[in-house]
């Protein structure tokens, strides 16, 4: 049976479809080791609502109607941005814990609202459950989601539960504010502005790899579980979004372009060079990439340099600044660490200089060398 | 590779798992013929573009950067739902056309949109494609969701695209705006409130059967193939959500309560009925059931009144109205059929009023009996 309840819409869809499935509301209550099929939705929308603060007060109509009705925010524009993470694509529940599922799914959300100076406001969110996915991972889950919401001052004001069947399916829409002239944007990048990312590229890459490599040799092998490894694998799946920063560079108009390296320092660098008709040069040299990150690259044979900035997954910001604004830059820091990697140039062309020679920057995060 | 174009995040997600797709920014360009995993994540933003119209002023920010910026209406408030169309549970592709996929993926959304007596204003799109789908059902899925936001003034802002390595997801968004105390509750019915429903009942879910029907047959059967199938079948696949009278509803304060019929009148009285705090008596006589799809049911055997109060997908609105207050109902119905078929009651009851005696109102659209 399909249910809403508040902003929440829950559905089981087509009945003939649907009869394989045994999500009946009046089925047993799943115990802790039960499956979400064997709880209703309302069961789960409550689950769901245990883990949420209660509403801030411009939330004018809340979880139990056909809808969410929200009061904005006086003075500012509104910044919407969606992403979905998908079982199989985006994720591997094999070495991706659920609680790391929704930290990632909101995360990613988060960063994009961050590479726009936006301070989120709500999410909502849309998840495809498959019938085996237990009532404990969905609440880790959510829990994930939860956390990392509550660590942003965002409110979750409803969405939509839907049964899977196949892959598990995390949609998230998020919604932030902004000054109307703050927002920063791709295309304001000028020749000479400098190339600055915040903290460290490539470390999420390398612990995508490390868990690959623990779930093919047996997690029990000690040689590949150290304090090494839990690094960089803790970057990948519970990555930190640049909200605080994004915000301050905003504010302080420090930034003449910004975007967020989920694809890459490389396809960033070209995304912002593309939108602003500039070229750029990163230099290999500068990157900060992590010494842990760096030593298994390397330990693999490969370069450093081109797997950090071709790797994705990394929710850094990147930020062009005009060379005199350096110092609106330090005040915007608030305790992240920034690098200057690169510059734009008038000169349209891409180039990685690395190794002593100037070469194309490579195409980014692809898939298909 | 992964793409942001605008308000649009391309992405089709981690190396390994993505290894098998051949969606390759430097793939060759498919002909009308060719699937989706041929296009890059750029050409398929292209194609959704060519079927917008041009982004309207408020839009600060659209396709093209980390995420849509807007400018909010003034002195409304907004209303947000969330929908999720999954191929093998919300829509058989062997029977329904792309088009309408697209068409009913939005549908749902602004009937919950019609339902609060909301005005819609933006969508955000994520789609979860099948490397099999081909580029021209790409393209048709894409004109159903861009002819019915066209025909109901409501711009997509932006959106998601990422592969899937199982079923198509059609994942929407939308955002409406309202006057602060003109949103249609679920909650606002009293003992003594009529209940209407616009247009039919029923029709929907009879259409449903008969595109199945058709499909088990084979389509070519002449015995199936008929206005009268047309009829139904267009209201399954086509519904047109009840925007406009949603809106004269919230306007003309006609309605105490008010909500969408996507999961049947029974389950739709049911809800109005908890929120509210009373009962409701349903007259099956005075069902507006389709003498088509009364037809349908009956011929198969079933009680044409019970088949149209379960059965979901049609996405009509159910009103609550005091009887004095009928004049100003009229006033709102603005061309479409509005039917009383019962009334809410202090005995908080759910009765069934059906050939000569009252039985409890059925669960609403439940899929297992």
């Amino acid at each position: 049976m399909r249910n809403k309840a508040g902003g929440w819409r829950l559905e089981a869809g087509d009945s003939e479809l649907e009869a394989g499935a045994s999500s009946a509301s009046g089925a047993p209550r799943a115990g802790e080791s039960g499956t979400v099929a064997a709880l209703t939705e309302r069961e789960l929308i409550r689950r769901i609502q245990a883990q949420l603060p209660a509403p801030p007060p411009w939330m004018l109509v809340g979880i139990g109607d056909d809808a969410a009705v929200v009061e904005p925010e006086r003075n500012r524009a509104e910044v919407f941005s969606v992403d979905a993470l998908i079982e199989g694509v985006h994720f591997d529940r094999a070495f991706t814990p659920p609680r790391a599922i929704g930290h990632r799914a909101l995360a990613a959300n988060l960063s994009d609202l961050a590479a726009m100076g936006a301070a989120p406001r709500l999410a909502l969110l849309s998840l495809a459950l498959p019938a085996t996915l237990s009532a404990e991972d969905f609440d880790a889950l959510v829990g994930g989601v939860a956390a990392l919401a509550s660590a942003h001052r965002l409110h979750v004001a409803g969405g939509n539960l839907t049964r899977s069947p196949g892959p598990l399916v995390v949609d998230i829409t998020v919604v932030g504010t902004v000054k109307r002239r703050q927002a920063l944007k791709r295309s304001g990048a000028r020749a000479g502005d400098d190339i600055y990312v915040t903290s460290f590229v490539g470390s999420a890459a390398a612990g995508l790899q490390m868990l690959r490599a623990q779930h093919h040799e047996n997690s029990s092998s000690a040689s590949t579980v150290s304090s090494v490894v839990e690094r960089c694998t803790q970057r990948y799946l519970y990555p930190e979004p640049r909200i605080r920063m994004g915000l301050m560079l905003s504010r302080n108009r420090a930034a003449t372009a910004c975007m967020d390296l989920s694809d890459g320092l490389a396809d960033a660098v070209r995304q912002v060079a593309e939108a602003s008709g500039v070229g750029a040069i990163v230099d290999a040299a500068l990157l900060p990439i992590d010494a842990d990150a760096r030593a298994w690259f390397e330990a693999r044979g490969g370069d450093a340099a081109i797997e950090a900035i071709t790797g994705g997954d990394d929710y850094e910001l990147l930020a062009a600044v005009r060379p005199k604004l350096r110092n609106r830059l330090e005040a915007a820091r608030s305790g992240v660490p920034l690098t200057r990697v690169g510059a734009f140039t008038a000169d349209r062309a891409l180039v990685l200089r690395h190794a002593g020679r100037d070469a194309p920057l490579p195409p980014g995060y692809s898939h298909f060398r």
